[in-house]
């Protein structure tokens, strides 16, 4: 069983993944491009490399979790990365969300210098990464899955293996934020419909939600939306990162995305606006802005 | 309190409805425009009228259960209607999903008359009104919501006060099927998406539905379209009348509604090739046409 794990990249979610690895048990290498990152696990018990090289000589599996592509192929192919100082029978488990053909390259790379790769993109956001109840949707070859799944159980709850080819855990990953951008559209132009209309909008939240109208969305971004409470679970400069890959992958999938590229379209709008940094429940002010109406308490000065 | 109910309207949703207020105590007198649907009531104890003014004159409280604006009409203010029979104190719940427009219309012409109204229309389809866990979604005056109340309990589960006035309650019910014919566009993309991307379905719905990204329409319907099950839970044409009436309701209250204008125009396509009786997640049926791929299992004799 692999009990020595590497650790690289150490945001919000990758600080609290990798807690919940050292608290089950595991022995963890740590290594952030910025150093201040990693003093927190390093006292914890953590112990720090030199470069992803180094990191990658001292583990049995590393785990990757940086923010976009450029970074990811930094620590596997860059001078001192992973590749430098892995051997064969060392694990590469990409679980930063990038698109599925980087993926797919990346793991085809790895395969000429003969090293197996897993994706396992998460979602959940920082509260999921900090109580450990992730969703992990993981790509790659059934024997690398079995042997990364002690991990993954320390870090989140719904582990599915979605796909044999490296690459299909970021599709689903993509499928997920498909999803929660269009349940967001959809609640947004529900609340301004019921605004126009006349009615109480906490009671129609609470007449709506529990039935077949119901969704995740609804039940936790509705009430902060009534609120005009707009801090992020998730930001809109994410949200837009998030449906534009979904419209790349689309495209190259060969696929039509018609809401999702309406969606894009308007969270521009909203980034332009220099509403990046709010959550993306505030998609409902471009539908405000069309309408020339508001829900919820008025606020002049409000942005 | 209100013992003596008068039902109107034994449609698969009425009959059920009408069991629940049998079985819980209350009297209960019954007219159908067509006798043989009253039989199975007649057994169990309930009483015949001879027409809606007869049941009316034997009723503290009448409802109203059938399938439009036209029929509501009839029912109340027709020959030997409603309001032909009833006295002053009794109290009139329309329990049909029509128009907001049409249900403040229908107040008003009763209010002249010295008639009370609450709108109360419901969601939950067959199995709901079976079971007795119906939502109902009322509007109106509080003192006559709470004279209904111990009736509405023994139909439903979540019952909300959503409004003071009458018709707020079938807004609240639009909101209802925006929302869930939002989401069942919103499945239907990222289904196609992931059948595009090339990863397995159930383990993506699997992945996906626990989480952030989860929706009821996504969890009950997402699983039929895997195995190509069309029956219907609500059909297609009734979604297009449910999708109809938002339109006409927001082009009154003066909102855009962007994404259920779309589905409206998809949902007319689908009705217009012959599959106005399956299910409404039937849906996907367009996205797929319009990417020439399909999921599920092939049956080159689908309709």
């Amino acid at each position: 069983m692999v009990k020595k794990i590497g650790f690289i990249g150490l945001g919000i979610m990758g600080q609290n993944m990798a807690t919940h690895i050292l608290t089950h048990g595991f022995s963890l290498n740590i290594w952030n491009r910025t150093r201040p990152k990693m003093e927190n696990l390093l006292q914890q018990g953590a112990e720090s490399a030199d470069n992803p090289a180094d990191l990658a000589a001292k583990s049995e599996a590393v785990i990757v979790c940086v923010t976009d592509e450029a970074a990811v192929e930094q620590v596997l192919f860059g001078r001192d990365g992973v590749t430098a100082g892995a051997r064969p029978e060392t694990l590469i488990i990409d679980m930063s969300t990038i698109n599925p053909q980087a993926s797919r390259q990346h793991a085809a790379a790895l395969a000429k210098r003969g090293f197996s790769m897993l994706d396992a993109p998460v979602s959940g956001s920082k509260e999921g990464a900090a109580q450990g109840t992730l969703s992990i949707m993981v790509g790659g070859a059934e024997v690398d899955f079995k042997k990364a799944l002690p991990i993954f159980k320390a870090m989140g709850q719904n582990i599915v293996h979605v796909g044999s080819r490296c690459g299909d855990g970021q599709t689903v990953k993509l499928v997920n934020q498909l999803l929660a951008a269009g349940h967001t559209l959809v609640m947004c132009e529900a609340l301004l419909f019921a605004q126009a209309g006349g009615v109480d909008l906490e009671k129609t939240l609470a007449a709506v939600s529990t039935g077949a109208a119901g969704s995740w969305m609804l039940t936790h971004r509705g009430p902060q939306i009534l609120m005009r409470d707009w801090q992020p679970g998730f930001t809109i400069d994410l949200q837009l990162k998030s449906t534009g890959s979904v419209l790349k992958a689309a495209d190259s999938f060969g696929v039509p995305v018609p809401v999702t590229a309406l969606i894009y379209q308007y969270y521009r709008a909203l980034q332009a606006r220099g509403l990046g940094k709010q959550g993306h429940h505030a998609l409902i002010k471009v539908l405000e802005n069309l309408a020339g109406i508001r829900v919820g308490p008025m606020d002049k000065n409000e942005k």
